[in-house]
């Protein structure tokens, strides 16, 4: 029985992957007169009175609601709202498991932009930050700026930020295989949607200089006015050396590729075409742009995945859980740029020197010394930076 | 120290009333492939496919939110919606401890009635039904009724029917103590609330004939319109004797008072105004309409209130962990009239006749009988009027 066969067989039997419980006893007269009514009148008054107390005298400070639309789940698009919400309800799990961050999932039956924030908007009261999660691009961008803009509380779309935070988490590790600094690699990144361009984004923030964009039908130029306003923006401050063509032609020559887009797009001639030493990012989900062992086989010095089933697996796993675990000890007010570049030498730092080899750039997703490492460094970012709640 | 100060105190050491768990192993690469990718696409397609299957393969079946939007919280009013919180959180911890029900706290910055409803209705994908809380009125009636009618998953104002089930048990198991049947009762009900008007909807629909409602100015009359429209259509099926004047003319003869008004609105005179063995249920919080002690001097036969310092706490605690857990294991798709009148006779039923006295009418709270006894006749009910999801 495969991952997929099993994965039905056991959501029937779970029936849910989360549970909500109580921590406090009410299984008698004095106590729920302490928990319930008519004590609680109390820790209510404390708030009306000062509303950061919530986050004092409620589950508010750990709480993180995991929320989709249901339009980009998975590779498998816009399915709706409902049939998202096992994703929603997995990330959950994970949220609790790694980074002890109470989440539960929501999905909004909504593909209007300014309606999905207004909801969101009514309801932050009640949390302590929100993950966004596989909303349809460019809708995405919108949103996440605009919540973050408008709210005191983080807000983090994790198919942008979280992806782009672990492929430079194993970027910078796989620089130390081949001997390379950020600052000179010519870099391919194919697949200009929500991921592909938050990763070209954040590896120019971590000083990443020479990156061009692939869509499906090429590289990506600046002044081109049949791609979307995302698309156009990025293609700004990508492309700088002016090339056009295909996918083949940005290749030549590259030191980095990195494909967030669809299986078996890169051929064995085209790593061949690359720089010394090219290290390939094929996160392509389930099917990967090239398969690794080819990818090695015609040169390659680094290959990852999105996938379990290769070595160096690419997955944002290893960001969300000590990301918000971080922000929410710090009590951030948002996620800023210090705080993801942050977690991205934390997760890297989980691989030691000795560790380090070309399959083994990055920890595993369920070891727990790396959700606590980014924690710890996502919260003395936020520190640094100043961006905490006032107490 | 008294419950409101330790309230306080538990509430800084708390830091949060629940708590949400993983129920799933994610610990290893093959436990991660089935709770979360890649296996984890299957599920999402079986309800892309049949969306009634978020019901099986997710945690919805068992979710409810306490959702308010902060304006009558506990007796203490609009004091805003993060201060509701610790009100919604001790809700969900109840909801667990009783009910086993996966239960978390919504606020909703908004008053607007419109906007109320439209964001639950966006969110209702998540759950498998809705609890409104410590919403004003009129906007509560408004807001529930639209929910019903435009939703098939239960909704339930736990402040108009909770209130109303739990004091209908109560006045079943008193009317075996003074020996006097439903439809012969005069009854007056002092405060034209929420609360209020859902007990005399009920009571009516329980079997109570004769129901003279009075809010602070005196009596409702058919035909004032100075009152608000709830409170018109109330009075046009309430008060068929057509009395006027203030609450010691209603009670004169009245042989069960139900209060959900103010403390100390009622005399000694007025409890000796009454019928024979007249009942009391002064459930004001926290200090009643009258204290316990003086009412039974004056000749009460039996007196509730809404107050754990006092014998017969009517306290809807006793409702909503049942009523929620019978609706969800009958997969039903609303809560109607029989669901809550089975509650009522499934509260009252858990003091034997052996056990039944002036001072004991109803089941304690915290005795995990009584809400099995709700659950079990609440989805007998459900399942005997066939509002149940297709399966």
């Amino acid at each position: 029985m495969n991952y997929r066969e099993q994965s039905l067989k056991k959501h029937a039997e779970w029936k849910g992957k989360i549970e909500i419980v109580a921590r406090v006893p009410v299984d008698s007269r004095d106590n729920l007169s302490v928990a319930y009514t008519p004590g609680v009148a109390e820790p209510c008054l404390a708030i009306q009175k000062d509303v950061s107390q919530s986050f004092e005298l409620t589950r508010r400070w750990n709480t993180v609601p995991v929320i989709t639309d249901g339009t980009a789940v998975l590779g498998l698009g816009d399915i709706g709202p409902e049939a998202g919400m096992p994703v929603m309800e997995g990330k959950c799990a994970l949220f609790k498991a790694f980074g002890n961050v109470d989440a539960y999932p929501l999905c909004i039956r909504s593909k209007d932009t300014e309606e999905i924030i207004r909801t969101i908007k009514l309801l932050a009261g009640s949390w302590g930050g929100i993950n966004l999660e596989d909303i349809a691009a460019p809708r995405c961008f919108e949103i996440e700026s605009r919540l973050k803009a408008e709210l005191d509380i983080p807000v983090f779309h994790d198919d942008q930020h979280g992806t782009a935070i672990v492929t430079a988490a194993a970027l910078l590790n796989a620089l130390k295989i081949v001997g390379k600094e950020l600052a000179e690699l010519k870099t391919v990144i194919n697949g200009a949607g929500a991921a592909g361009i938050a990763i070209a984004k954040f590896l120019r923030k971590m000083g990443v200089r020479d990156i061009t964009m692939c869509a499906s039908r090429g590289i990506i130029c600046e002044g081109d006015t049949s791609i979307n306003p995302a698309q156009q923006e990025i293609a700004k401050v990508t492309n700088r050396r002016k090339l056009t063509g295909k996918l083949a032609d940005a290749m030549a020559g590259a030191d980095l590729f990195i494909g967030v887009s669809v299986a078996d797009c890169v051929t064995q001639d085209m790593v061949r075409s690359m720089a010394e030493r090219p290290i390939l990012f094929t996160c392509a989900n389930p099917v990967p742009e090239i398969h690794p062992q080819k990818a090695l086989a015609a040169g390659a010095a680094v290959v990852g995945t999105g996938s379990s089933e290769f070595a160096n697996q690419i997955n944002n796993v290893l960001v969300f859980p000590g990301l918000f675990r971080g922000a929410l000890d710090a009590c951030a007010t948002t996620i800023n740029d210090e705080m993801m570049i942050a977690a991205a030498h934390g997760i890297a730092s989980c691989v030691s020197d000795k560790e380090l080899q070309p399959d083994h750039i990055l920890p595993y997703a369920y070891d727990q010394r790396a959700h606590d490492a980014v924690a710890k460094a996502v919260a003395e970012a936020a520190r640094r930076t100043g961006v905490q709640r006032r107490r």
